[in-house]
């Protein structure tokens, strides 16, 4: 009989994370300040948008995912504790050249809002485990898959002559394919007849439709906030976003013999615009491109939402709690087709590199997310049984049902 | 007997929805292009602005409507759907001009918000149908009531002597009314008893509250967004939106025997102050005056409220779900008689334009209002049964209850 | 036998709020000016973090509280209520001076900035008499904080030569000593069994998730909107928010013996970061400063929390209902603690300056707070009988309950 509580995390979560939250300060103590030299009119231009991007980091992110009726959580509170972490991580990695030769590293917004672009890959691989795994196990997450995002960076600028990296491109590329190979590892037979608390009630999403709007409207600053030219960029996303709404709710009905929208496909397809178009702006001029690019994407996403999810699981063994692959994967992989497209014409010797661009992504994601998988599944970091899994009893202490007993 | 499902929507909702969309697409292409002369700092100064008041379209209005304990997904996502669809339609008509002289749409962050003025019109009329109507309504509404705002538009401008247009009176008068007449022609009997569906439970009407919230605190951002004034029009909005919270707690106090709040007064009425203070802004000079504007517009809306809803039902067969007529309709007039009222000491030549474009206002969204109520009206659209009004599993599929059958 | 409803608030709550709304209108009709003398710049960059600030006090305050399962429409609604009164009286009392010299009161973005950090402080207060009081109670305590917030700060720029005021300092101190003294008076015997509806429950602490992720976020927008040094504020404030997430959770799992965290936990301590570096920011200079402090900051108010709030219900007869002590007071102090710790390097004069600053801004919370209870615990303002606390029903009027009578 399995046992009928989820395996205590006390010796390992608490010990883990102040352990490594301290570490974090004595780096900051030797080797980390803040930007003294600061532009007055280039931070309250940014300022704004930097919350905005907060919003959907550590708001939008943790409430798409509260759908689930007993992972809610979970869901939202780990999601603002992976972000934090990620982001001090990501702030440290990033800063490693700076720190080399000038031994500092300097903060300001800019390294900021890079650190949470690492950051917001892991987030979106989170989606595809969410539920099966413990706090544990997404803290040695957020700390393999950013090295590996700033690894991957690394690679991209030394072997390719990238000058600015596309942060928008990989982080959907790297995050989604990432979570794909992790899950796949971590595979449960359990999966296959279905988790017994992975299910949802129309409260819990109406949490989630609210997560997704945010996420949808603050889109169009997560795409412009690192580009030069901001109003070409909000405008195209802004566009992307209206059109693939439209499109995945035609899309979704479409499905539906009685013409009803499916609600998943409501809150993860319409945000397939402004993942394609995100990673495909660097090539896109005109509206119509970025309208075009969003209706391919919104129908790629909800077909795929509708039809690989199972396949995945039972052709693949792999179980992707919030479809990352159709809601980021398969959008981001369009938009990179789109540019290349959009950009062969100018260019044969750019389309080459933007093609190794996605291959070295590519493989980074998918060693990272297979190294990640094989460490997480070792058992002592004490997953949580079938039983436990999408619960939030298993990691949260809720006083109203301990008065009950 | 009652047909137990709701018609299906298939053949009507997703092809309509794709050429629609399709359609923009192809008319994007031809003529829209982003403008590329950019102020930057009018764009870093518009662009929070800009945020708030997509916060208010596409989260405020819609989670407004989430007190219907069944009818939150139709209530956010169709308003979300309904807002993209406007925002596009308003923008190419918009530009008709711009594109009968020099052959090209320019879009930029102002035309952006402008199209969203135009589109939150269509926002408010949906309240008052709000629950009785199906998304294929909803979408020959928007693309009737949107081309029936940009027609008064150009009437007044054409008529009348007036350079720049007071877009925040138009859109709560254009708004309110429209949405009355046609809530009035396609009124059903189960109004009168009322319909099984319509009703609140506690949790929804936070999701509800939130959603007030949301519009409450973004007023100001609103209101100023397209004056020249900016810290006049914010102070004068946020007073009023002080004073008017006071007073709607207080007179719907004063409403109940035993000295409670009545939620749906919260919901709405505090919200009065920055409708009236919105439509009556160009002659507001002081604060008293903006807060005295807001004292009245609270009485208004909250007597309106309280003793109006029912009125309008049994004495004109007008079901007005969200109660526009009290949120929107009343303070908007009082709003323009109190702008009038303080402007006619000035010149009589002035007041007799502003009572002009009232008039015409009234005209243009009565007429349209039946017009497409009309239209409406048709059982081409496939409306939902009483029954299914408010309910929405017509609309939405939910997994959670196909499983279980 | 109890009586079965609340006492009716009719006579006392409605003519109350509007003789005091209209005493604010007839005051600006006199006295109150919008400044005219704009200027552009500084206004649209302040906007955006008004914005924020205006989401924490409206929103996130209120909805932190909606925990409580029968508790959160007064929790949202009647935080909205009594921010609005606090912000008008607080801009009248703020512009005492400017009004005996100039004859007016100019109110700009700024001024309102001002009220509401003084309104704040009244917000944080509440939390600790949550549940235990109604609106009558609350008007007549906002009135009398701001009054002794306002009063403090003349103090304490009278007595000592304090140029510029610490705000965050003193709101939360101010704000979290008062609560705790007033709640100390009105205690209740009923407390000490537990209150029959004080009690929780998930959907309602998601709700509650939502205000807390709000505060957390926009923490860096209230922290340096009235400082010089942006930049520096908002890195030193996001770090150690940061910081306090990570610490808060491993302290609160290190607490239960199947190392879960308790979502109380997770609800104010991650905050604490947030409130103790605002109170030490003059003296931070480095990020590990801030880092340090608010590791310091998350495990006192932690361990407070767990061990405090029970302690302090049955030794010293105090209940506070949102642990105001552990989320403001503790950390508020700890904060002051390390300002002086870093200070008293640089000058013996200022430690002492800083020291009496904490004793004036004590002296006068406990005082005001002690006048307050008193006032409040007289039976003329009709207090909910104990079975009605923690239940909107007593203040709210639900048309859906009505219904099914």
């Amino acid at each position: 009989m399995a046992p009928k509580y989820a395996p205590s995390l006390r010796s390992r979560l608490a010990p883990f994370l102040l352990s490594l939250q301290i570490g974090f300060v004595v780096v900051c103590y030797f080797y980390v300040e803040i930007e003294s030299n600061v532009n007055g009119i280039k931070f309250s231009n940014l300022y704004p948008v930097f919350q905005d991007v907060n919003v959907m980091v550590f708001l939008g992110f943790g409430f798409l995912s509260t759908f689930l009726v007993r992972y809610g959580f979970s869901g939202s509170g780990f999601n603002l504790l992976i972000a934090v972490i990620g982001t001090q991580w990501a702030l440290l990695l990033n800063g490693f050249e700076s720190w080399y030769y000038r031994g500092k590293i300097r903060i300001d917004l800019n390294s900021l809002v890079v650190a949470e672009m690492c950051t917001a890959s892991v987030l979106i691989s989170i989606g595809a485990v969410q539920g099966k795994t413990n706090p544990v196990h997404l803290i040695l997450m957020v700390l393999l898959e950013v090295f590996g995002f700033v690894l991957n960076e690394w690679l991209l600028q030394t072997l390719l002559p990238v000058r600015q990296l596309n942060f928008i491109m990989v982080l959907h590329i790297f995050g989604a394919f990432f979570g794909l190979v992790l899950t796949w590892i971590l595979y449960r037979k359990e999966s296959f007849q279905g988790f017994e608390k992975e299910k949802l009630d129309r409260k819990t999403e109406l949490f989630s439709m609210l997560g997704t709007v945010f996420l949808w409207m603050f889109w169009p600053s997560f795409n412009s906030i690192l580009t030069e030219e901001r109003l070409s960029a909000v405008c195209s996303t802004y566009l992307a976003l209206a059109v693939s709404a439209v499109a995945s709710v035609a899309i979704s009905a479409l499905f539906s013999p009685k013409g009803k929208v499916n609600p998943a496909h409501f809150q993860s397809c319409i945000l397939a615009g402004g993942v394609a178009v995100g990673v495909s702006m660097p090539a896109i001029r005109y509206p119509w491109e970025a309208m075009t690019t969003a209706l391919a994407a919104a129908a790629v996403s909800t077909v795929g939402f509708q039809y690989l999810k199972n396949h995945m699981l039972f052709a693949f063994e792999c179980h992707d709690t919030c479809s990352v692959l159709s809601t980021h994967g398969l959008p981001g992989l369009l938009g990179w087709l789109i540019q290349l497209l959009l950009q062969i014409q100018q260019a044969i010797r750019f389309a080459v590199f933007h093609i190794y661009a996605l291959l070295i992504t590519l493989a980074t994601s998918l060693t990272m997310g297979f190294l990640t998988g094989v460490l997480l599944k070792w058992d002592i970091w004490r997953p949580p049984q079938d039983k436990k899994c999408f619960d939030d009893q298993a990691f949260w202490k809720f006083e109203h049902l301990a008065v009950r007993k």
